[in-house]
């Protein structure tokens, strides 16, 4: 039972829920992940495996996206001539020849990392075979896939052959990528090559697939061009086999020729066991689980959504590569193309910054390596210092598309967040200062850190606007995407203020701690006197829209014009209130997709404004708010906890909670909603659990636990020790 | 949250699961239940009110069955001329004039008895409505059904039209029963009176649509022959309106005049308001669920299955109602055609006679009442006594089909239970005197409960067969009705001599305690010394087979000379083994559908036999048994957690959880499993808790909760007072 909430299951099999589980059951280890797609394939089925950094951009596509890797899951099996499937019962083109299967269950281990599958198959002659699969990504050795498989003759003494492969033939979502692409059969193995068409990057996969015992001899040949490692044998009933198919990956990114990198990788598991591969793999897992996991006593639906969500930001962020990061759907699905919003310093770095600030510093890094394309980016539009494009991938470049898909009339959207959601520049910053307060890594912040928030500072300074006696920003879109390009954002103008007094204060902690860097950083980002009181004009006079009657902050000046609707009175919708009212009408009203100054308190707290106020916002800004983002209900629940509204504060996260589990937004096939994951753990431990770092400079929590809790417990690095905290509810 | 824990919730609409949720969210009172069909209808629904007692034989059908009443459900809605209905994202058929449903959740309130529906719905004209639909069947009145529709302009100013019916055009699954149909509108209301074709037994139902302010009209007419109340309205936007539809029911069994009753009643509830009607309902509620009750901590998966499976039971209880009895598939839905078997007595009952003895009374009374029809099988049969239908209506007699439906091969099965599964008498008598010990209700048992233990043990006296120096029985069947026709069932045997010894107690405890009743039922009964003393005899010299070498039972001389098949190697399987081998096939395997040996212990725990003896059978038969009877898991739980088996009693208890909500059969669209849903109280209380009744005539626990579960609390009725148990798990 306890095991149960460590344990996504799938029972029977639900070929309606495919895309969905696809992405539920996805494995990886950081370096690639591959979705819960059947080793014999399914007609529907996304298979994919993308492998981080690789990106390329298609012929007449609008922008570059992650690549489709070649896909190392493939075995083939027939039992008595019947090709092993698994069967849509509700098929009625189905006959006797294809089998049928009477038994099916799968489960993925989320705190080993492990995909097991268990099948019975009847084949048309009778026989019954019970087909056991097992799939890991190590997380000892990055480069190697490992899967298991063991056949018992439940009923009968069937013929069984396997063919084992790599398929190369693969997309995304039916545009290719992949050129120069070679397969060859060696004496013991099998091998892909591959670049990417226009970006260049080289893959590579070998594979082997050994019996582990003497039953079955595994011959490696080329069939139609297709090589692949083929078997075939008797069992006998009650008799059981089983096979080890090992894949290692190596892309140009990690040495100059992938192919013999990878084919080496095999040669050192020459002599490997499942039980050697997968021992290590767990151990590492459990290493990471100590300080990512949270238990809860007295809510088991929460208690393993919160594992859910966790388990797919640590396969999804780079363990041994600080030159890449974790795009919006993770590495799960083709959703937003693989690229990196504001999502991954927002959302999902804090749990990895409190619990894994190696890994999260990996993530701060790839921000680093991409200052020329921040720099490139202001200074096309005119600005100065550095500022972050919208979507983020392999060369630091803004690839935000222009234009939406084409909508069902032919038409096509003009998307503007490149252009205009500029606050993603602060967000950077603020997830940059907030590993380094909680990590204590000094190292960091003066080395690349620091560069980070003081140039994106520069930009700011050279951003704001002169108008009316005081400082405005034009054209921006903050949080809220229903209302684009509005002017004085009350969120980027506030946290723009914000940035530029932590750029102060941080120039003035280098010149105490950290001189040479200080003046290092003032040479090189032309920090002059004059641009350091600027920045102190723009903080005080930056206009922030405020209502002094109503006492509250104002989204941006002109929301209260449009048009009003109470957003409560569209419950139960299963869709947002956007999709209901249709785009063309909901961007003329006061539907908010995620409160922009919601997210404002999430990140600022008291800081903010008084308690009053706060109270006086969310009241406003709650009951417009659609949370049309997979971003909004978790914050929303953090900020709902610190203003005391318990009930709706669970109520909000279990909404996040269930946003993959249950897809309640029915677009999980896309992949893993990373930002929402990397929400909940913030909402549960901002929010229920008030963790903040005191004035003393200490960390403490201000619990705020749901009434029907018991208990909650957790460990996180504060400072470079771990912290352990337990919460229990006095009801 | 606490609250999810008395709910059942689908959102959004999973017209997948239609059929499935229509069973789950039946609604009743005892009297009739109804399941969640919808008030619109929805192609593939299969809608019924079963109402107790009211069974008929249709021409041509191998057995009468409980009829489907009229449909008292019909709202039908339209919102500026589109027909509001729900819709199946997936049919790609819809268009813009079928509007669509862009907001659902239904709930059922476990703890109120209240199926509660909120639809947010755009017409084709633009306008969002959100209707709330909630329905009942009145605990308080269990004439009286009780729906409310409230209808908010969410957005635009929509024309509204409401159809409300009675729909009289009903079948059970295309078999017509109704004759006689006539359809009337009144001043203030519709009815509809009909007469059972072959049965004669009358129905009349009486509604009602009022509007609770005065913004609509409601007009009662006839068109097209069929009667409804219509009313068209306007609402502007943020206006709501609530109707209330109020029909009453009545059958030939409640009086003369149906009809006449049924617009009573609605005349008594002329002024009645939703509160009025709902507050007593909620009120009786909670008295039942005072004692119906079984509170988990720690486990919240079967806390949920615990109150979804009592409020299963309780809506099937007849509370008023003596003379009719729960039905295989209770009242929710077409399975086994309303018939009873010996589910009632051995699984349903026993939470009711520790729970709710009155309505465990009813049901006993039941079969009281059908002596004459078990006395007819008896004599038919060439036997003395009374000898039960293996599955029993109105009429008392034997209708368990004598072919099963046609296979696909166009071939039919025998059907053999109604010949042969004689235990139902030992099952009932068993039933009685649980009841007895439990309530101490020693007038039930000398008027009536007597009188079947002790007729029926007359009937196993004149059924015993002596050969071979023993008493045998041949051609039985018990559980285990995979192994049909057996010579010398172990179950059916064992229970014989544990029935006639129960007989020879308890004649001796009427002779002590009510001399004048042993008197009566012994001239009446025949009961003579002869026929004592040959009960005694059977008792001392009948065969139990039993394997001295093992040490264990013998479910029938030869079982083990079937082929053998290891049962747990064909897991995960999704369907019974007997499913997956086929009928001819495993018919002559040990394949056990449920273990004769294991339901006895459950039955006769240590009585039976020493620990290791228990032990051993249950290491023979458990691996043997496919659990191909939904009756099967529970029990076993309940053995298992007994022989201090935690690990798998607690799996068996999960499967015997999950088989209505998860719908792990494949079967519940044809109603609730009354038997499971007994059963799982039982391994609760009887297996995890321990109850039982000690040697000095107490009642204790002897706890063996799962280890992760932290408390269980109940109350039940002990010789009429209330007893609570509270067991806190140390771990």
């Amino acid at each position: 039972m306890t095991q149960k909430l460590w344990q996504i299951e799938e029972f029977p099999f639900h070929p309606e829920r495919l895309n969905h589980y696809e992405t539920l059951f996805t494995i990886g280890n950081g370096y690639l992940a591959t979705r819960g797609s059947f080793e014999e394939a399914y007609k529907g089925g996304i298979s994919t495996t993308m492998v981080h950094g690789i990106f390329d951009h298609a012929e007449g596509a609008l922008v570059p996206e992650l690549v489709n890797a070649p896909n190392w899951l493939p075995i083939n099996i027939t039992i008595d001539g019947t090709p092993f499937q698994l069967i849509n019962q509700n098929d009625s083109t189905l006959k006797p020849k294809n089998g049928a299967v009477v038994g099916y269950r799968r489960i993925l281990m989320l705190d080993k990392g492990i995909l097991r599958r268990e099948v019975l198959f009847r084949a048309e002659s009778g026989s019954i075979v019970r087909l056991v699969f097992e799939r890991f990504a190590s997380l000892h050795d990055e480069h190697l896939m490992v899967q298991r498989l063991e056949i018992t003759a439940v009923d009968g003494n069937p013929q069984i052959e396997i063919k084992s492969s790599i398929d190369s033939d693969v997309s995304n979502v039916g545009i290719k990528h992949w050129g120069d692409i070679q397969a060859e059969a060696g004496s013991s193995y099998t091998s892909v090559s591959a670049k990417t068409i226009q970006s260049g990057y080289g893959i590579a996969m070998a594979s082997t697939l050994r019996a582990t015992s003497n039953k079955a001899n595994v011959e490696f040949t080329t069939r139609n061009g297709q090589p692949s490692a083929n078997t075939h044998f008797q069992l006998q009933q009650e008799d059981s086999i089983e096979f080890l198919k090992l894949t290692s990956v190596y892309t140009s990114r990690d040495g100059d020729n992938p192919l013999q990198s990878a084919v080496a990788k095999l040669g050192e598991a020459a002599s490997a066991t499942y039980e050697s591969l997968v021992t290590p793999h767990i151990n590492e897992w459990a290493t990471y689980w100590k300080t990512s996991d949270v238990q809860i006593e007295g809510d088991e639906g929460s208690q393993l959504a919160v594992r859910f969500t966790q388990y797919h930001i640590l396969i999804a962020a780079p363990r041994h590569d600080d030159d890449v990061s974790i795009g919006a759907k993770t590495l799960s699905g083709t959703g937003y193309k693989g690229h990196v919003f504001w999502d991954t310093e927002l959302f999902i770095l804090p749990p990895l910054s409190l619990g894994q600030p190696k890994l999260a510093r990996n993530l701060l890094m790839y921000r680093y390596h991409r200052l020329a394309g921040a720099r490139n980016k202001a200074k096309a539009n005119g600005y100065e210092g550095a500022m972050y494009p919208w979507e983020s991938t392999d060369t630091g470049e803004e690839t935000t598309p222009s234009w939406g898909d084409p909508q069902p009339d032919g038409s096509r959207i003009r998307i503007w967040t490149g252009d205009s959601e500029q606050h993603i520049s602060t967000d950077i910053a603020y997830g940059i200062l907030q590993y380094w307060r909680y990590s204590g890594d000094n190292n960091f912040l003066q080395q690349y850190g620091a560069e980070i928030v003081l140039d994106t500072a520069v930009f700011w300074g050279s951003r704001v606007e002169w108008k009316n006696e005081r400082y405005e920003l034009s054209q921006q879109i903050g949080p809220d995407e229903y209302h684009e390009n509005i002017d004085n954002s009350v969120f980027t103008n506030r946290m723009t203020v914000w940035h530029l007094e932590q750029a102060l204060a941080l120039l003035e902690w280098l010149k105490t701690n950290a001189p040479a860097d200080a003046e290092r950083l003032t040479t090189q980002l032309d920090l002059t006197p004059k641009r350091l009181d600027h920045w102190r004009d723009v903080i005080a006079k930056m206009y922030i829209p405020f209502d002094e009657d109503k006492q509250i902050h104002v989204q941006f000046p002109g929301f209260f014009d449009l048009e009003y609707i109470p957003v409560p009175h569209y419950e139960p919708r299963t869709m947002s209130v956007q999709a209901i009212l249709g785009h063309h009408r909901s961007i003329q009203t006061q539907v908010i997709k995620q409160a922009d100054v919601v997210m404002m308190t999430a990140l600022l707290g008291d800081e903010l404004a008084s308690k009053d106020v706060l109270m006086n916002n969310w009241n406003t800004y709650y009951p417009r708010t659609d949370h049309g983002s997979s971003l909004s209900p978790a914050i929303h629940a953090w900020v709902a906890a610190r203003l005391g509204l318990d009930d709706l504060a669970y109520y909000l996260f279990e909404h996040a909670a269930e946003i993959d589990l249950k897809d309640n937004k029915g677009n999980v096939k896309d992949g893993i909603h990373g930002a929402a994951s990397g929400g909940l753990w913030q909402a549960l431990v901002f929010g229920f659990c008030g963790l903040h770092i005191t004035p003393d400079g200490n960390v403490a929590v201000a619990p705020r636990l749901p009434k029907h809790w018991k208990q909650v417990s957790f460990t996180i690095y504060f400072k470079g020790k771990e912290q352990e905290f337990t919460i229990t509810n006095t009801p």
